[in-house]
C-alpha cells in the first residue's frame, strides 16, 4: 500500500505539470476528464479511481493494463492500446520518467522546520546554513560547512572539514568522517559510512601495520547512496563519486576508486582498491570488481559476476554459471576441475582421427 | 565461554519444564539427579558440571559426547549411546528445540524498567505504550504507535508513522523509516535500517532520475532480522515480510521483494527488486536473486547461488564453481570460455565415427 | 588530495625516525637536502616539492617515479634508479613500510581531550579511566570497563560488561553488545556491530525458533575491524578474534567463528558460523566460507571463491568463472550444465577408438 501523498491534484494539472517540463508527447485530455482528483499514486494492479498509475508498454505487464482500475495512467503510444477503454491516459514519449515527475510533486516533502534540533552537538567552528536543518542526536564536528536547506536526520555524525553541498539530505544515522566533500542534491539513506579508513596494511614480517589513510573522499552533485553502503577515504590521494553517480545499499567503495558521471551500481557490489568505472556504466547486483583496474565507459556488468582485467570497450559482460538442482550441479561442477584434461583428451581424439589441429581460442 | 545465565535449576525442574512443553520423550531422572544444580549452558567440550549441554546423536561429534563433563545433557535415543555413564541426562526427541527452550528460561532476559529515557527525543505525537522501554538517545516521530512490552535500544531512530508490535525489540543503532509496520515478537539487530528508499531509477537521456519511492515495509509478528540488513521500502506496494521469517546480518531485501512464512536467508544474500520467496524456502549465504522472479514454497538454494529465473518445484538448487588451487583454478576456468566449442567439436567427432547426433540436453 | 599534516619535518629528521625504528637500511642524505621540510605525504604521480612518497620498484609504477616531483621518495634499490636525478630519495627494504611510519609521524592523531561528553550517557557502574575520551551522545552499559587512551567516537553504544583495552578506538556509530572482549590498539570504523546475536535457529514443525546466543565476542590486540563489518557473539563458546587480525567493510562473521593471528580478511567476504581461519591467512573481497571448515595457517583464497570444504595446506586457492562478453558467456554457460554428459561422451569416443579408459581425476 502506498503511504498518503503530501497533495492532490487534478488530471488537468497534471497534464500541465508535464507541459511545463516539456513531456507533453500526445496529451489531450477531455475536458471531463481534466477536472478528476487524483491523491496518491500505486501499480496498475492497486490503483484506484483516485490514483495514477503508468504503463511503459511492456508486454509482461499487459494483463495488468488491461485490467487496472486507476484513475490516471501515464503511458506511451504502445501502452495505449492495451489499457481500458474509459481509463483516462496521459501519452507522453517516456511514462516512467514522467511518472517520476508526477511523484515528486504529489508526494512532495513536507517542508520541516530549518534549525538545529536541541539534542544536537555542534562544534563553535562549524558553519550551519540558516536554511538547513539539523534534527535530534546529530554531531557535527569543528570547521564543517552545511549548506543551505541541507537536511542531517537524527543521528547523523558529521566530522571536523567536512563540507555538504546545496539542498543534500542525510536520511538518519550516516556517518561522514573528516575531510570528506559532498555535493548536492544528494540523497544519502541510512547507516551510510563515507571516508572511512581503506584497507591499507604493510607487511612486517608477518605483522600487517596499518597505512595511515589520508586521502579524502569527494561526492560530486546528484550522487544517491544506499542504505549500510561504505565509502572509503583515500589512501593518499581522493576516492571520487562523481556527479549522478547513483548507489544502492551495502556496497563497498575501497579506497581510490573513482567512478565516473551517471554509472549506477546495484546492492552488495564490492569495488576494490583503485578500480576506476567508466561514465554511463552498470554494475548488478553483487558484482566484484578486483583492485586496480579501468572500466570504459558503457560497461554494463552483470550480476555478482567477478571483474579482474579491466575492459576497454562498451558492452555487456558477465560470468558465473547457470543454477541446477542441486544433484545435477554436483555432478558438473566436479567436471568443471577436468575441463583443461577434457580439452586435451578431445584434442587427442581429433588428432588421432586425423584432424588439423583446433587452434586454441583466446578473448 | 558463555556469558552468566541470569537464573539456574536443577536437574528436576528442567525436566519440569520441558514437560510442561510436551517435550518431555522418555524423561527419567534418577532422585539423586534430580538435585544437581545447572547454573549455566555450554557445548559439550566446554560444560562443566553445573552447566547444562545438548547432543543431537551426529556421528561428527560423538567424540565430543563421549568425553563430555556436562551435567546434564539433553538427548535423543541415538545420542544417548554416546555419552558417558554418569552423566545424567534427559532424553527428547529434538534435543536442539529443546535445548532452546532451556536456554530461554536459564538467560531470560533480565526486566529493565520501562518507561522513556531522559535523553531520548520523542514527538509529541507518537504512543509509547507505558510498558514500553525507550532507551537513551534514542528519536521517535510524528504518529510513531510503539506497543506493549517493545524496548527500543540506545540510538535508534524510529521515522513517522511507524507502528512497532507487542514484544518486539531493537538492539540498539537500528533506523526504521517513516510509514513502517513491524508485528510482534520480532527481534531486530543492531544498524539494521528499514524502509530506505530503494533503487528506483528512470533514463532520462543518459541522466538518472530518482523515482520517488511510495510504498511501505510491512513485516510480521516473529520476524528476526540480523545485524546491518537494509529492507527498502516499496515503490508503489508494500516489501513485506511475513510471519517467522528470519534474517541473518547483512542481507539486503530490495523495493517490493515479498519472502513467504518461516523462510529463512543466510548473511550477505541479497534480493533484488519484486523477487519473491515462498513460504519454507532457505537461502543461503551470498545467494543473489535477481528482480522479478519467484521461488516456490519450500525451495532451498545453497549458498553463493546466482539465481536468475523463477523456480516452480521445491527441492534444493546449486550453482558456482568447486574450489581449486589458483594453478589448477586458472587452466580450468581458461576452458571455461571454450565450452560451447568444446561441445562442437566433440559433436564434430561423433558425427565423423558415425553415432547418430547426441540430442542436446535442456533444463 | 591529500589532508593536512598535523606536523612536518625536513628529510633529516624522517631519515632519524626511520634509523631510530631500525629501518635505515641504506640511507645516506646530502647536507643540503636534510634541510628540505617536508608538509605532507601525496601518491607519487601527485606529491608537490614538500611532500613524502614511496616507491618499491614495481615496474607498473615505474613511468609514475620517473616522473616524480616528490620532495622525498621512500624507496629500495630496485626503485632508485627509476627515480629522477635529483629527487631526494632515503633507500630502505621496505619502503611501503617506512612510508606507513612516516605516515603516523606526519599524521599524527591531534591529541583531544580526555573526559566524558555532556551528552553521554553512561551507566554508573560502568569504569571508565580518566585518560579514555568517550565522545557525544554515547552509550555505555553497566559494568562496562573502558581502557586508558581508549576513544569511543560519537553515537557509539557500548553494552553491559563490555572491555575495551588500551589506546583502543572506535570512531563512531559503533556499537558494542553486552560482555564483548576487544583488546588493546584496535581500530574500529563506524558502524561495526560486535556480538550481535548468531543465526541460531531450531526447527519446531516448519517454525523456526531462536536458540538465546550465549557466548561472547572476543577480540584480540591490534585488531582493525572496516566500516558496518558484522561479528556475532557466539552461540555457546565464543568467537574469536585473534590478535593482529585485519578485517575490511562489510564482513559478516557468525557465530563461533575463529581466525587466527594475522590474517587479513577483504570486503564482502562471509565466514558462516564455526569456520576457522588459521594464522596468516588472506581471504580476498566477497569470499565465503561455509561453516564448520577449517584453513590451515598461510592459505589464501582469491575474490569472490566459495570454500565448502577444510583446506589442510597452505596455498593459493581460487574458484568462479572468468568474464566474458554476455553474448559468449551464455553459450558457455548453457554448457556448464552438460558438462558431465559431456566428459561421459569423450569417454565413449575414446572407448570406440580403442582407446584404454581415462583414469577418472580425483581432487
Amino acid at each position: 500500500m502506498s503511504i498518503s501523498a503530501s497533495t492532490s491534484a487534478t488530471v488537468g494539472e497534471i497534464a500541465d505539470w508535464l507541459d511545463a517540463q516539456g513531456m507533453d508527447g500526445a496529451i489531450d485530455v477531455a475536458p471531463d476528464e481534466a477536472a478528476t482528483r487524483i491523491t496518491g499514486a500505486a501499480s496498475l494492479a492497486c490503483a484506484t479511481a483516485e490514483q495514477v498509475s503508468y504503463y511503459d508498454g511492456d508486454r509482461r505487464s499487459a494483463d495488468l493494463a488491461t485490467s487496472t482500475r486507476a484513475g490516471l495512467v501515464l503511458t506511451n503510444e504502445a501502452g495505449r492500446q492495451h489499457l481500458p477503454r474509459g481509463v483516462c491516459c496521459l501519452v507522453v514519449d517516456q511514462p516512467r520518467l514522467a511518472f517520476a515527475r508526477v511523484l515528486e510533486r504529489l508526494y512532495a516533502l513536507p517542508a520541516r522546520p530549518a534549525g538545529v534540533h536541541a539534542s544536537a552537538v555542534v562544534d563553535e567552528s562549524a558553519t550551519i546554513d540558516p536554511s538547513a536543518r539539523i534534527d535530534a542526536q546529530v554531531s557535527i564536528g569543528a570547521g564543517a560547512r552545511i549548506g543551505p536547506k541541507v537536511v542531517i536526520g537524527p543521528g547523523c555524525v558529521v566530522g571536523s572539514n567536512v563540507v555538504i553541498g546545496e539542498a543534500t539530505r542525510l536520511l538518519a544515522r550516516v556517518t561522514v568522517l573528516d575531510d570528506s566533500l559532498i555535493g548536492a542534491r544528494c540523497v544519502i539513506q541510512p547507516g551510510v559510512v563515507i571516508g572511512s579508513d581503506g584497507f591499507g596494511l604493510a607487511q612486517d614480517n608477518g605483522v600487517w601495520r596499518r597505512v595511515p589513510q589520508v586521502g579524502r573522499v569527494v561526492i560530486g552533485n546528484d550522487v544517491d547512496i544506499g542504505a549500510n553502503t561504505t565509502i572509503d577515504r583515500g589512501a593518499l590521494d581522493d576516492t571520487v563519486i562523481a556527479d549522478g553517480v547513483k548507489l544502492d545499499n551495502l556496497i563497498q567503495i575501497a579506497h581510490n576508486v573513482r567512478i565516473g558521471e551517471h554509472s549506477a551500481v546495484a546492492g552488495c557490489a564490492g569495488l576494490a582498491g583503485s578500480s576506476e568505472v567508466g561514465r554511463h556504466c552498470t554494475l548488478g547486483g553483487g558484482v566484484g570488481l578486483a583492485g586496480h583496474l579501468t572500466l570504459a565507459d558503457n560497461v554494463h556488468i552483470t550480476g555478482m559476476s567477478m571483474v579482474t582485467r579491466s575492459i576497454h570497450r562498451p558492452g555487456v559482460y558477465s560470468a558465473g554459471t547457470p543454477l541446477d538442482t542441486n544433484e545435477r550441479w554436483h555432478r558438473n561442477a566436479a567436471r568443471f576441475k577436468q575441463l583443461d584434461r577434457l580439452v586435451r583428451r578431445v584434442k587427442q581424439l581429433e588428432k588421432r582421427l586425423g584432424d588439423k589441429p583446433t587452434p586454441e581460442e583466446d578473448s
